[in-house]
């Protein structure tokens, strides 16, 4: 027998956008149809996008979705590709006997072949943990589904299937699988990758199978999706692995399990960690806006590091030309937080213009008689109203600059400096930005391009210049204690008394656990930002505003 | 066998207040023991407040709750009450074998007697729909778990158990069970009171028992517990049920499941919708602002019906003296807003002062060169900055006073009107609004009171007064029809295709539809408020804000 060859086909889908959704798969099919592939496999839930949330459980969109897969597997046929084996992932519709109290969708992967959708797998393990909350939405299937082609045997898997125990995973083996089909919707987080490629040997170990692993690619609100598909084999040989980042198209020569061949060069070298965050916020930032169809960002630009950081991310993701900065100083605010922002936006080549507050701030601290934090509160929140008033007058999304530590300790004003729609920084803590923006700098002198980012807004201290001579660590920890601190109250959960035992001072941790626990009303109003992290603010940590936990 | 008699507490604990929800128990055991009682059952996890989200996944919070309840029970004794049987809602955490891939707690209920704990029963169904993710934190309990008490057998369930086939539940009648003592945690929902009371009565006529239902009470963030605990006996017979929207404590002599007698006059009687609602939206109000130790609450009263409404809600849950208005007119401000908002605040009672926002509006419009929606979107955002600088000088929560109609169409300002910390009127649509308005009214007149709220407010045509002679019917369907499409598309999920065919112009109905897809981003920014329906904004409907379905 010839080899078979397999398309691995990673693209990036909309939610909801079903018709241009399966468009895209169709070119796809095409192209991988004149590279002369048999089959060709795309990711979890890639005709409707992923994740749908409470979209499942409309029965106008499952029933939408079903029709559109019909519609597409016809259309292949008609284009003559009906014999090419298409597998892809999309939501079924349960019928009425078989719904759970209160889910009547599946998690599927449909086979479609000659014009028709054959029969699918439904996921088994629903994940219900971090961002996901798949026992709401989907009824668990419990068969694994196989089909043979050639003399190989192909079985389909959906993405949490292989990282739990047991189901049908567990029959992979019994079933004389040669090649395991995993369709996945796996969002990027820090050092996933190397996790993913573990856990994908050790399927291939357990079960004496290769593995085909596809994974979505793009930016869906909160989550990045980064790619990064991989094909092993039954000997656990990493035989090549896709783009991260980016749509790709792996092909790969099937003769068994043990013998599989890449058809053209393809990467198996990963970036580093610095690369791949930048990427992942790249990313979320460019498809939250142009799959929101946004023309342009507007941000207000301080002269410190997380205004300088976010304008670099979104003039790598959408050009210098789509990107507007505003300067809005105030009496307190340095020479050199005009010049720093400027020099930014010189450096970026994006158009800055100057908007004082004194005016408006003026008027309302004399008519309401403000003093200390009101006052202070006062300047943030006309910086806001300026910011929301350009893009509302002029068609821009506003991007919220506030990172994580930020975020984490309540050290901003709500509407003030918190206003936009996305905030690129939500999930990456203070530390972080200044170690990608030094990295993002040594990247272009690398590549030999001017840094983008001034030295001095990297350097100098950090400051919110609400005050004559105001700075963070007025207010906060040094934030290398303070990322710490968090890290263990946040990402590992400890509880006070633990996070002491680790060597911090003891009121420290009181304070910033105590200050962590008061902000968690002003989080619930944030607008969202890319996840990086095993736990970002949002929806992967749901904790009661109302809580005297302490 | 003398009859034993039983009370049934219901509590209105704190999410995290252990050793304030656990001596708020002590004292009902106590004065339940003073009346004679021989068992005490309190509410689902009423030791440590409900629900206690991802609370449940830190490990020091579960051992802290294991260690409360412990000592409750030494303290119980050293107080001479160790042979009362107290039967009580806690977390419960689980050993590392049986835990589930995420979760380490179990939603228990603990036996106590002599000074200790004795094993206890684990919520078997865990609610994952709706705002429950129960599946997320619990690991599911499979056991009944029985005692007796002279000739009587109790079983312990918990909430969700009696509402769905199966488990536990099905074992009653098989275990001879003669009274189910049911734990819950069940919020608020127009109408739940009579859905509760047919599906006790079905338990005690399919399994044969006697079943006594007890209620958490009390606002927690968005959810509001009514109480109305309930006695019912083997032959279906409502024996008595409790307060609603009140702490109370019922006791019953149970001589045989089917002879039980209530001690006291217990109401059975319960009030009408409007009064149900008024008072579930005041009890949330009330126990946010006291929960999260606020002093007062400050609004804006702009003389139309959602601010009066939410004035009048205020000091029913507060008193008038915790209660500050706002005036905040511009010039598109007509005589009677002014009037209107100041004759509300003399009928009231409460604190009224004006605040034009004419000042830093001309400021900023004329510094930006703000027109049309820019200019309208201004005027808002003045007014919330000069509400959250008063909020923050004097101590105030800000109630933002938006209701469910605008929060779905997106007929707000967002960092504008939509500014606070809790939104009374978040579930409550326009409609509605009107008529507990005019129910509220009434019901003063009945009691031979003032009515609160101006006929005024209720009968003039809506509108935001952001330019002359607007009003909300030049940019909105009327709002009796609008409320209609919104319950079809929101609360019955249905698609367009089948809204219009209830009858309905098509072009309204894509352009309502279009318009509450389009908001999601704002409404996800929003401020909680009391859920009152079956789909409330917030955790009970997730929707991604990237969505192309329509």
């Amino acid at each position: 027998m010839p080899p078979i060859r397999i398309a691995l086909a990673q693209t990036n889908p909309v939610v909801g956008d079903l018709s241009g959704n399966l468009r895209t798969c169709l070119e796809r099919v095409e192209e991988a149809a004149e590279k002369g592939a048999a089959i060709v496999v795309f990711a979890e839930m890639v005709a409707s996008g992923y994740p749908i949330e409470d979209l499942a459980t409309r029965e106008s969109f499952l029933n939408d979705s079903v029709e559109a897969v019909k519609n597409f597997a016809v259309e292949l046929n008609e284009r003559g590709l009906g014999q090419i084996v298409v597998v892809l992932g999309t939501p079924a519709i349960v019928a009425e006997e078989h719904r759970s109290p209160w889910a009547i969708a599946q998690n599927a992967a449909v086979l479609i072949r000659e014009g028709k959708v054959w029969a699918g797998y439904a996921k088994h393990h629903l994940p219900n943990y971090s961002v996901f909350d798949e026992y709401r939405i989907f009824v668990p299937g419990d068969q694994l589904i196989s089909f043979e082609l050639g003399d190989l045997k192909f079985s389909m898997l959906i993405c949490e299937d292989i990282w739990q125990e047991g189901g049908p995973v567990a029959k992979l083996r019994e079933e004389n699988t040669d090649i395991a089909l995993v369709l996945n919707g796996s969002p990027f987080e820090i050092d996933k990758d190397d996790r993913r490629v573990e856990l994908v040997k050790n399927l291939a170990a357990k079960q004496d199978v290769a593995v085909a692993y596809v994974n979505l690619v793009g930016g869906q609100d909160d989550l990045v999706f980064d790619g990064d598909s991989l094909m092993i084999d039954a000997d656990q040989k990493l035989i090549g692995r896709g783009k991260q980042f980016d749509q790709d198209l792996l092909l790969f020569d099937i003769t068994s399990k043990r013998e599989i061949a890449a058809v053209s060069e393809i990467a198996s070298h990963k970036q580093d960690d610095n690369w791949q965050i930048w990427n992942a916020l790249v990313l979320g930032l460019r498809d939250y806006v142009n799959k929101n169809n946004f023309k342009s960002v507007i941000l207000g630009l301080s002269g410190g590091i997380d205004s300088a950081v976010c304008a670099a991310l979104a003039v790598d993701a959408l050009g210098s030309h789509r990107v507007f900065g505003v300067s809005m100083p105030s009496k307190y605010s340095s020479d050199h937080s005009k010049s720093d922002a400027f020099d930014l936006a010189k450096r970026l080549g994006i158009n800055i213009r100057t908007e004082p507050i004194k005016g408006a701030v003026k008027e309302l601290e004399k008519q309401l008689k403000l003093k200390d934090t009101s006052a202070e509160n006062l300047q943030a929140r006309v910086r806001g109203t300026i910011l929301m008033s350009l893009s509302n007058q002029e068609g821009h999304l506003t991007l919220t600059t506030g990172n994580k530590t930020e975020l984490a300790v309540g050290y901003s004003t709500i509407y003030g400096d918190s206003v936009g729609g996305f905030a690129p920084l939500k999930d990456v803590a203070k530390t972080l930005v200044w170690q990608l923006a030094r990295w993002r700098n040594d990247w272009a002198t690398q590549q030999g391009q001017a840094a983008p980012i001034p030295e001095n807004s990297i350097s100098k201290p950090p400051s919110a210049e609400l005050r004559p001579g105001q700075v963070d660590q007025d207010s906060l920890p040094p934030y290398d204690v303070l990322d710490e601190i968090l890290d263990a109250y946040i990402e590992r959960k400890l509880g006070r008394e633990q996070i002491k035992a680790l060597g911090f001072e003891a009121a420290t941790v009181d304070r910033v656990v105590g200050l962590v626990d008061r902000a968690e009303w002003k989080r619930r109003q944030g607008a969202i930002g890319p996840k990086i992290t095993g736990m970002a603010f949002g929806r992967d940590r749901r904790l009661p505003i109302t809580n005297k936990y302490s």
